[in-house]
């Protein structure tokens, strides 16, 4: 285990401020520019200060942390900035942070003067093994999750173990998530595995092999024409989730948790739909109410949740698209869900 | 002539209304969309919406014209009025106007849920010989030209000779500058053709041909590494020249304008730096001067210019690029100039 080499760009998880280092010497950049929050400014930031204390050429953009981050509001602030600060097209943009981070820098960078490069230091167990690999970059509007974006890929990826131990044991779990969903989509026995490992703080290998996965899939196919749309299981219900509880909540989801509420709601629809077994089924809510809190989805209005499904960008002439498993390690695609079914799911969450 | 065919995408040039149909009816879209600004809303949209009566899915999206619509505040419009709309991922945009509505709406476009598919249907002539052709999109931040965008290409490019008819005179002056432009860049025969025909209504066939030209060199190098600098000439200054007008001026330069002021003062430099002879500068400022009227621009700050041309994305490690010719017909690209022959191409200029 050392570096994955995606379609244009390698991740690396050894050495890797080093590497990143030796990117930024070997890329004769004429400045660079470190976006950062206020958490990963306190906690990460000071490694890569003191990595380049030599240079002259570098300015530290810092945001605020948190979802509302990820507003167009806050891209042009960062646009503006990369103006003021002299940002030509031979400029470098180093994502460091979670999510919100890679998907408000990547989108920032892909577009300013039609695309600078960048690079993700991804430093959430989230985004290293989700957002930071698969060139969608992306924004908010009015709260709608991704509308805006493109897809870009990085010009490289470093995926740091140690800036995990200074992440709250939630937001370790919240990743736990993803990489549960890529064993469930692509790969049973890495899908037990996990099941059987410490989810609180998983393994380099473990992550490693969600990157794997989550890297095969996206080579495949970059822009979401087929086979990426495995990466949506438990995504359809899920975003509709976590969109309303940021909207309603005073202490909202985290993405993990509302992704896990959104795969057991779809594996019930797989139940009934497309033949994954009542054992499987058993299993994987098992794994998530055991991982997870259970959330009062009662109190929520499911007609409100389909409304917000139906902006999802996977859909496609008004109807609701889900990726839903045949059975554990084998996904199925397209799936088109009624209101009534979805509110069954919904119901059988509601219940358990 | 007919066709031309770009990377991936046709360049219509006879019966365009009805090509367009075609591509809409057999591109099998959820819903289409019609960018338009006020000018074109009365002069053009007409045309459109008798040839779509038939259709109920789609909607009309009107701007203010003028360069000031360019700004995100709008892109956020159009992004917020295809949400409201219910555009999916397989909907269509029409831009159809000039230069601001093919940059913003290509733009808009290509960010919407991470892309969907536009076409083109320049309504001016600049937008016809220039913008429409070559996949950059761009928005303007703080008056900053295009210094947000993406390369992306159309799916289609619908030119309507008929629609010219509407124009005033001096945007089709703006346009002729372009032209000029590609004969200076590539073609000594193409400029010859155009000082001798005339200019205040360019056949199809000179139209034709710039695309032509355009065409070529954006093919070559899609996003700007090497000849498509070759389009730049009179760009660095001229750009500058106009941003500046659209600041202080009452009643700012076109486009065109404000470029060939910009060919005057780098063909100057051309012959200071790249061997352009007396006589062809002799030519270039005669043709340049016979067509536009005489800007004062004596009574502008040129340390102000230079400051505007720094921020131009053409420019790398805080040096201002310039393409220059060698000879008319033949350009050369990648020309340091420094603040003191800037200022001498502009005295050359507020002298004639």
């Amino acid at each position: 285990m050392n570096t994955i080499q995606s379609n244009s760009y390698p991740i690396f998880f050894e050495n890797t401020i080093g590497e990143l280092s030796k990117f930024v010497r070997e890329g004769d950049y004429s400045r660079f520019f470190i976006l950062t929050d206020e958490n990963t400014a306190i906690h990460c930031l000071p490694v890569l200060q003191v990595e380049f204390a030599g240079y002259d050429n570098f300015d530290i953009i810092e945001i605020n942390a948190g979802e509302e981050s990820k507003d167009i509001d806050f891209c042009i602030g960062i646009w503006k900035m990369l103006i003021d600060f002299g940002a030509d097209r031979k400029s470098l943009l180093i994502n460091l942070g979670g999510g919100v981070i890679s998907d408000l820098g990547g989108f920032a960078a892909s577009t300013f003067k039609r695309g600078i490069d960048f690079v993700h230091v991804p430093t959430t167990l989230l985004s290293q093994v989700d957002a930071s690999v698969g060139g969608k970059t992306g924004i908010d509007i009015d709260r709608i999750k991704n509308i805006i974006g493109t897809f870009t890929q990085p010009k490289a990826v470093f995926i740091n173990n140690d800036f995990l131990t200074s992440l709250p044991a939630r937001q370790i779990l919240s990743g736990t998530a993803e990489m549960l969903k890529h064993g469930l989509i692509m790969d049973a026995a890495y899908w037990a595995a996990l099941k059987n490992s410490d989810l609180s703080a998983p393994s380099v290998d473990l992550i490693y092999r969600s990157v794997e996965i989550k890297n095969k899939v996206v080579m495949e196919d970059p822009t979401e024409k087929g086979i990426r749309k495995a990466l949506n299981f438990g995504h359809t219900i899920g975003h509709a989730v976590e969109t309303n509880s940021l909207l309603n909540d005073e202490d909202p989801l985290t993405h993990g948790e509302a992704i896990a509420i959104g795969m057991i709601c779809e594996a019930y629809l797989a139940h009934k739909k497309t033949g994954l077994s009542s054992d499987d089924l058993a299993e994987i809510v098992a794994v998530f109410t055991g991982l997870y809190p259970k959330y009062d989805l009662s109190k929520t209005d499911y007609a409100e949740l389909c409304k917000i499904m139906l902006k999802d960008k996977k859909n496609q002439n008004g109807n609701i698209n889900c990726t839903l498993l045949n059975k554990i390690g084998e996904c199925n695609l397209d799936n088109i869900c009624s209101e009534a079914e979805l509110y069954e799911s919904l119901a059988f969450y509601a219940e358990l």
